[in-house]
């Protein structure tokens, strides 16, 4: 048996029936034309799926925004690719000459797309039982510590929970500036609590990340009398 | 039997082992703090796995960025809200009054949420096969004339590759301004295309949106002279 199929039998629980599609799945863009983007499309939208199923069971008192925050938090591209990397992804993935020079193999994305093709070509080789299997191998601690809905809110939704919490109205964001060329520009965001006196202001690569750096400083300023 | 039961039978062609998944789904907030966000959560996942899957299948030509705008197209607020019509979702719907009073009933977010409801309640109650044949039947137009990848870019992209077709360096977008207080907010953003000496301006709610209005207005501008 080649040393590849003899990894996927180890790391993915699988043996598969057509080897080309495990090739695939290992294969960056940057290698060949045929490469693994299409099955990553597929492997994404079945682990989604998987993971809102296990949510869904889960946690049966969240609401719709906590399940999709407990999802985010689970399938963003830095958990992808620190389990790519738990299974060895890294050493098995088929990179251009370019990419494997400027270190792609460590790249967070290219290692998050390669462990969702790979679920993709689990499922189209053996269908979903065998995917699902290999989703809760990967995932089994962290479905035994899944944070609390609380800690996965962001900055903005935390400030206007705290403000409805004291009956006070809710922050008002104002972009008071674009600076910078395409791709370059940063966003200056004002939030302001009027009940409160208070006004902070946040930057960021976007209006929406400015507005969350701002909500962030204002949550700060709000809460540092210790209330 | 019972009309909603019968309802489902005739059009989501499935026998509901426990009815009260079939109430839940079609329950707004507005009418309980039990109604269908959870089931929804659910449904727009498996829908969205299950559409990527048939593309997968139906279009093997197309490349990642085209199987993602196609199943786009099939999921967004729009289209499903049509579905849903279709088969008399708003007539089963349970709204609270207020929304009742006020057309919710007809409103697309509404009704697209029932109905990735229904298919979330379909899953958990028959497992995956009926749900999947419930989304075959739902979509069994749409998959026989889905749209051509082409007309599926947005125009930033269909400028780019007009652009790059004849050699000739990419746009320049910069945002010019950003008027009016927080979800007011208008943009403006300005395209310019050097080697042309074209230059186009485009607002929005958004800062892609904005970026969209210009690039369509500078392929309109590029193209005007029946090139």
């Amino acid at each position: 048996m080649k040393a590849r199929a003899r990894w996927a039998e180890t790391h993915l629980h699988h043996r598969f029936d057509d080897p080309s599609l495990l090739e695939l799945a290992l294969t960056h863009r940057s290698a060949s034309k045929l490469n693994n983007e299409r099955l990553e499309f597929l492997g994404d939208a079945f682990l989604n799926f998987t993971i809102a199923k296990r949510l869904y069971a889960l946690r049966p008192e969240d609401a719709e925004g906590d399940l999709s925050r407990a999802r985010a938090s689970l399938v963003n591209q830095a958990t992808l690719a620190d389990i790519a990397r738990a299974i060895g992804v890294d050493s098995e993935l088929v990179l251009g000459r370019g990419e494997l020079r400027s270190g792609g193999a460590q790249r967070a994305a290219v290692l998050a797309d390669a462990l969702e093709a790979l679920i993709g070509a689990v499922l189209l080789d053996g269908g979903n039982a065998p995917a699902e299997k290999l989703i809760d191998e990967l995932y089994a601690e962290r479905f035994r510590h899944l944070p609390e809905s609380a800690d996965l809110k962001d900055p903005k939704t935390r400030l206007q929970e705290w403000l409805q919490g004291r009956g006070l109205t809710l922050p008002a964001y104002t972009v008071d500036s674009v600076r910078g060329r395409e791709h370059e520009q940063v966003f200056t965001v004002v939030c302001e609590v009027e009940q409160k006196d208070a006004r902070t202001i946040g930057r960021g690569r976007s209006r929406r990340l400015a507005e969350q750096e701002a909500a962030a400083a204002m949550l700060a300023e709000l809460t540092r009398d210790g209330e």
